[in-house]
């Protein structure tokens, strides 16, 4: 059997895009994760859109597990193949393939990383909004319906996806939208597939929406004697109305890695990393209205970083803040928490997370996309330490539930993956069945990233 | 048959909340559009999720179809019970159930108008954005995607939705979102059931963003010599990156039935509508950014309207156009175009609209939300005179395939009913095969609208 696999796939792509290389194969094993790894049995580097579907369509007959890859960079175990099979890896499928400035989008195929599109938009004046702390893929990025930053006003990777190619289980090869700004043609599929991890598709080309990059940006950070006030801070910011294009909250513990990773010397303590997007008028109301809504709050001092070299510093230290938690822990892996909650829970939750963190006797910081209502605590953990696991996870349970008793989600923008399968049945409670209708319509024969999100549909639409 | 199911949709609600009588099945036959009318069997009035449930189960166990109805404003023939059965109306499901100021989130029961929701919002100073033509109830306006003059700003009706609690038609009770702001938990079902015209589903409850009202606006009237310099005017005016709230246009044709039906004396030539949101600051450049660039293109004239009730009679003026062309043209119908086109293609678009109208010899409005590309042709026919009703039937076909050729799509607000059926083929393709699992998935015995969107899927799953 693996002896036909690896031929087929050879005949439909080429010799040398077909690997069973150990060292391969292992980089396919794993992610960002604490997630135990697990290898494929072949990994292949397809260059187009109609290899992928000849790849699909012969797994299809032969119901062999296929698993789309971009970079790896997923937190819940989304690309590790557990039930082995075929691994799809889409770093070939690279090229920017269109820019339309008037239409304010791009299509790119889904290897492209966010920085490798910002670098090409910069040429036009225009920018792609989503930035999670990884440089992932754009396929990526949308299969986990990834945000960042700046989804406080520009929303999330769900929000910039005009239109997907997308290749179904058959081998099928679908487009979910069209190049219209909105439309009332049809069920949503954009929505659908933005999200669905691999499990009901793998994206080929993604049609996206980007914005001109804005006339005047104003950077700050602004620190806070307590967590709770810089929390309180955020909360009169969004209420005044104030239209900030970033802020981000990092607690003090958060700070110091930051300092010892990027060689800032930034102030140890909570502090809002904040951005304002506007024309020169506007932005400067903004800023003075937003100076004395902190200071309200009792925010000890506000820096401004108006040059753009400091500012894009500011901003790679907080997108480099997981990885200097993984440089400054050797050895460890990453869990990380993912809960979003409405911003009126968003104080008590906070809150609640320090104490459960700090009675679990583990290391941990809290971060996080704020304006949202989502923040991360950030767990360095021993995976070969049974009771390191086991507090972690209880750290991270306690999180999801204080979140899911108060309307919030599991995760905001991480995705389920295996780690908040678990989850599922709770936050959806009967619509879990629904989802898992549209998996078994779509997907038959469960080829498709199976298990991951949700179990296999026999057992759910059997459970619920 | 018909005796036992109104024995039994008594027996669920009550004695006088189902009804027979000819003029309740008349105002359930037809919507505002040129499509035929047709009467369901019975019309039922539900006060709670539990009683939809129960006329859901007992529906779907007897294969009766179930048409799920607002107020009727729909503009492609979706609330016309083609198929008998049981129309449900929400008007009595018409509460304002929460609202949460500080999540800027408010829950309301789908029986609720726009307008009703506005006025209760007032009181807290908060707005809800999206406001098409008609006073609708805001289940139907989920149910078609509906958006209006602020789309260009605050998005369309999906953009809203945070959580929806819908009926399947096994009578099951899901809730397809949360409270959070952002979510990668399981499918993105919100996405799904907006916009599906209760072909999936009835909506009895939706969760919706809504914002603060903006501390300062402006409305402004620019008039330009043609229609081709009004759309220029559009696109320079986005490409400039001036984040406008509202920017409508409405050709000379449409300005005179304003005039005529709301008693206004704008100047009668192609005219955009615009208006700014935001600090005082910021909108002051704003507004004299777009004056320059107006007049680049080579508008003649621009009013500002400062004063309050100015800008809500432009406004409601606007809003009233379609009833204007109606009142206008008494004993005809209305017929209106909703193609939706990338803003690159826009000015070709308009113009080989008002070629196509002319060419007809029919009588055509032109207007629309030209900030999403998203442009309307109204005409009025005689819908007894099958020449007209050709003529018109030609120019729609016309548009839509312009559209459609240029990666625009067949409906941008209004959704397909059964006047856009016809083009879903060619506008999703394969995905066509998608959409019709998912319907076969949802609703096996075809009971919800039946071939509303999509006909049958047995006829679509055999034929794409």
């Amino acid at each position: 059997m693996l002896v036909d696999l690896i031929a087929e796939l050879k005949n439909i792509t080429a010799e040398d895009r077909v690997s069973t290389n150990e060292t391969i194969l292992d980089r396919h094993s794993k992610d960002e994760s604490y997630h135990t790894p697990s290898r494929p049995d072949v990994v292949v580097f397809p260059l187009n859109t109609q290899e992928v579907s000849d790849i699909l369509r012969f797994a299809n007959q032969h119901h062999i597990p296929v698993v789309p890859f971009g970079l790896g960079t997923s937190l819940e175990g989304h690309v590790i193949p557990y039930h082995k099979g075929i691994t799809i890896d889409f770093s070939l499928m690279n090229t920017i393939l269109e820019v339309r400035p008037d239409d304010f989008l791009v299509t790119v195929q889904p290897g492209v990383t966010r920085s490798q599109l910002n670098k090409e938009l910069k040429k036009y004046g225009l920018f792609f909004s989503v930035d999670p702390g990884a440089d992932a893929t754009l396929g990526g990025m949308a299969a986990t319906n990834a945000s960042g930053t700046t989804s406080v006003r520009y929303g999330v990777m769900r929000d910039q996806v005009r239109d997907l190619e997308v290749v179904l289980a058959d081998g099928t090869v679908i487009h979910t939208g069209s190049k219209a700004a909105k439309s009332s043609s049809g069920y949503h599929l954009n929505g659908l597939f933005v999200g669905s991890e691999g499990t009901l598709g793998c994206i080929t080309e993604l049609t996206l929406r980007v914005y001109g990059i804005p006339e005047h940006i104003m950077a700050a950070r602004a620190s806070f004697p307590t967590l709770d006030q810089a929390v309180q801070a955020v909360i009169a910011i969004l209420s005044a109305g104030i239209p900030v294009a970033r802020v981000e909250l990092v607690d003090e513990q958060s700070v110091k890695q930051v300092n010892r990773f990027s060689g800032t010397r930034y102030k140890e303590a909570p502090t809002l990393f904040l951005e304002f997007h506007g024309n020169e008028a506007g932005l400067k109301q903004d800023v003075t209205f937003t100076k004395e809504i902190v200071f309200e709050a009792g925010c000890d001092d506000i820096q401004f970083e108006t040059d753009t070299t400091e500012r894009n510093r500011l901003w790679e230290a907080r997108h480099n803040l997981a990885y200097a938690y993984v440089h400054g822990f050797p050895g460890k892996k990453m869990m990380v928490t993912d809960v979003c909650v409405p911003i009126s829970e968003l104080a008590g939750a906070v809150r609640h997370a320090r104490e459960v963190v700090t009675a679990s006797g583990l290391s941990g910081g809290i971060l996080g996309h704020v304006g949202d209502g989502n923040y991360h605590v950030l767990l360095m953990i021993d995976t070969q330490n049974p009771e390191e696991m086991s507090k972690a996870e209880q750290v991270n349970e306690r999180i999801v539930q204080y979140a899911l008793a108060r309307g919030g989600t599991c995760t905001g923008e991480h995705g389920v993956g295996i780690g908040k399968k678990k989850y599922q049945l709770q936050e959806h409670g009967p619509a879990l069945k629904v989802m898992a209708a549209i998996k078994q319509a779509l997907d038959p024969n469960h080829i498709l990233n199976p298990n991951k999100i949700l179990d296999h549909p026999r057992e759910i639409l059997g459970r619920v």
